[in-house]
């Protein structure tokens, strides 16, 4: 096996206004946010070899992206994989570039979930009745937080309140991000007083239900310095799937997922990681609620097990921390619309390690990290992209 | 551009019984195909370092096919681009072999489109309004047929006579695959007085909804030999995106797909093929209706534009002629499992390249042909597969 080696090059990105968007099509939301891409890479459509587009619910077929951008007499591939789905689109385009078979491709990620009928996030269509017996999203992640406190010894107030510093964080940053789907702060007095979801988690505390798309040019990394000076390059994918029962998962304790765990370590070796709280500089993480950002920065190793709210209440996670995760607002404040979310995580690292991230800026932003979570959860993806100082 | 040049070889395949298995659930589908997959390559399932699933309908995400096999702490990817879905698996997991991430991978399609829900191939769920205005498949190809037959000053019976007899040979070719959702010889008086489903098709020109699964194991090909002594080549893959809407394709006249030709262009480049009559030694084409596979044949370069039907009352494309087509049944009498027919057709071609098709082997096969189409159409996808003579 080899990695990608700096062999792929993202050399464009655009990111669709992400909110309610009912006055828009999925159609529009593509050319909106693939638009800014082309003329960020400074290239014409025509360019385009190859396409992948990632859509949980909202099309079918890759003729979902071909028809609003009038690509013609190329490939077009859907991938879908539950909230991992954006980053598949990233990763297998990745591989396109990889195998040689093609030298700039398009990758894209869009929902608009609402418009397909989502009434929340269920059991798969067709799936055997054997895998039926699950819960909703938030009762799902409401185990894995009553789990945490239960191991913490903490009580309702205590746990609530690390989460909700999650959640201040990730509104803090969205109000820097223009394109959020929130732009106002929160407190935690304003995250402990929300209406509860799933207890013990509040409306604060989850994710809203986005519509938004992104989108990524890739070619190989020899051809990148054509388009522009300031190529950012892939440096490793990891991606794991766990069983979707968590009776089945040995050893599985609620407290993180061996899926996440097992893609970073891929990633990591990929990428020469040893240490990723030294190495890396940003990370964009699926924060779906708030309890799943916290069991993620140890499942990546950004803090030891049982640790991660040592992190929270010390700030290393905050844009001014020595980690600054979810720039953008994460999926708690810039929205989650499924399809898209890991070609915009990918959107903020570019523009972090270009230095055009704007007000929310890292200093000196060399290796970037993105993660999605997916399912029950049972999948996970995180992606190293580096810019040249970090080769 | 460099395309696969022998990098990725095919160590391994296996297919389901197609048919209505109401019996099974589609993990058992999956366990059928694969394990016959895994036999036949002689390896373990922890061999398997990254997977991809085709499922048009029947699952969601990675994890239908991870699930049932057991696969843990590795990437299973789900692509679905309508009857191309299974080719897609096929070539995505092609990718990954030939940009060195990976070894060895598993390419997986199935489909139990009745469990799903399945009312008939309509429009696509999410899909804008503006999209919607289309027939069914059987309207959509009646529209082909009946352009087709005025294209040739032909009344009814002369027609339907021509597609009759497509009807016939894939019946017959099904009577030699046990494996075969059908496995009885029809008439062309049967097929004229077969009820009408969109005329001028009748039932005996439409392929069946069909349950089943089919696999491949793909490897470097520098390994493949220890795997097996007759491992098979991928030559070429050709993929092509047409508008949905036909009114939106210059020049489109109804009698033939731009995708399916441009497809065929891009795999015969890939592979070095010049004259696709004489080089290649047996296909599997999309006789979603005995109209499609007649104009195929011509999309094809099979026979000259509009001489299709003088081929096939030649016998050309019988067992026993220059270039037999659908060698095992195809669609019509193998059955038509959305997801799996991609990689259906790659194990015939597999099976035929080896030499160990049974009654229905063709003679000195060293290069077959696999190819679907999908949607209204707008997706094609064409592939070479060559055995070490052939190389």
């Amino acid at each position: 096996m080899e990695p990608f080696k700096d062999r792929v090059a993202i050399v464009g990105a655009g990111c669709s206004k992400f909110g309610e968007r009912w006055d828009k099509s999925p159609e529009d939301l593509i050319i909106e946010a693939v638009y800014e891409a082309y003329e960020d890479a400074g290239i014409e459509p025509k360019d385009i070899q190859a396409a992948w587009v990632g859509t949980a619910r909202s099309g079918e077929g890759g003729v979902s992206l071909a028809d609003p951008l009038k690509l013609r007499d190329i490939p077009v591939t859907r991938v879908e994989n539950a909230c991992t789905t954006g980053h598949e689109a990233l990763r297998n385009a990745a591989f396109g570039i990889a195998s040689g078979m093609y030298d700039v491709v398009l990758a894209v990620g869009f929902e608009k979930l609402k418009d397909a009928g989502f009434g929340g996030l269920g059991v798969g269509r067709g799936t055997s009745p054997v895998y039926q017996a699950r819960a909703t999203a938030p009762g799902y992640f409401a185990n894995i937080a009553t789990r945490y406190f239960h191991a913490q010894g903490w009580d309702e107030e205590r746990g609530k309140t690390v989460l909700a510093k999650i959640s201040v964080k990730n509104h803090h940053n969205g109000t820097l991000a223009p394109k959020a789907h929130f732009q106002r702060e929160v407190t935690v007095e304003d995250v402990l007083k929300a209406p509860i979801i799933a207890w013990p988690l509040g409306l604060l505390d989850c994710c809203p239900t986005t519509d938004g798309a992104a989108a990524a040019i890739l070619c190989r990394a020899d051809l990148a310095r054509k388009f522009r000076q300031d190529p950012v390059y892939i440096k490793g994918i990891g991606f794991s799937v766990d069983p979707m029962l968590p009776t089945q998962r040995p050893g599985f304790d609620y407290l993180g997922f061996p899926a996440n765990r097992n893609a970073a370590r891929q990633a990591y070796a990929q990428a020469g990681i040893k240490d990723p709280r030294q190495d890396i500089d940003l990370a964009m993480v699926h924060d779906c609620f708030t309890i799943t950002e916290l069991v993620i920065y140890e499942d990546l190793g950004f803090a030891p097990p049982g640790k991660g709210w040592v992190h929270v209440e010390a700030g290393t996670f905050t844009l001014e921390g020595d980690l600054p995760v979810n720039t953008d607002g994460g999926l708690k404040s810039f929205g989650h619309p499924v399809g898209a979310t890991g070609l915009r995580t990918t959107y903020e690292v570019y523009k972090q390690l270009q230095g055009r991230a704007g007000p929310r800026q890292v200093k000196n932003a060399e290796l970037g990290l993105c993660h999605t979570l997916g399912g029950s959860p049972q999948v996970s993806c995180v992606t190293i992209l580096g810019n040249s100082r970090g080769r």
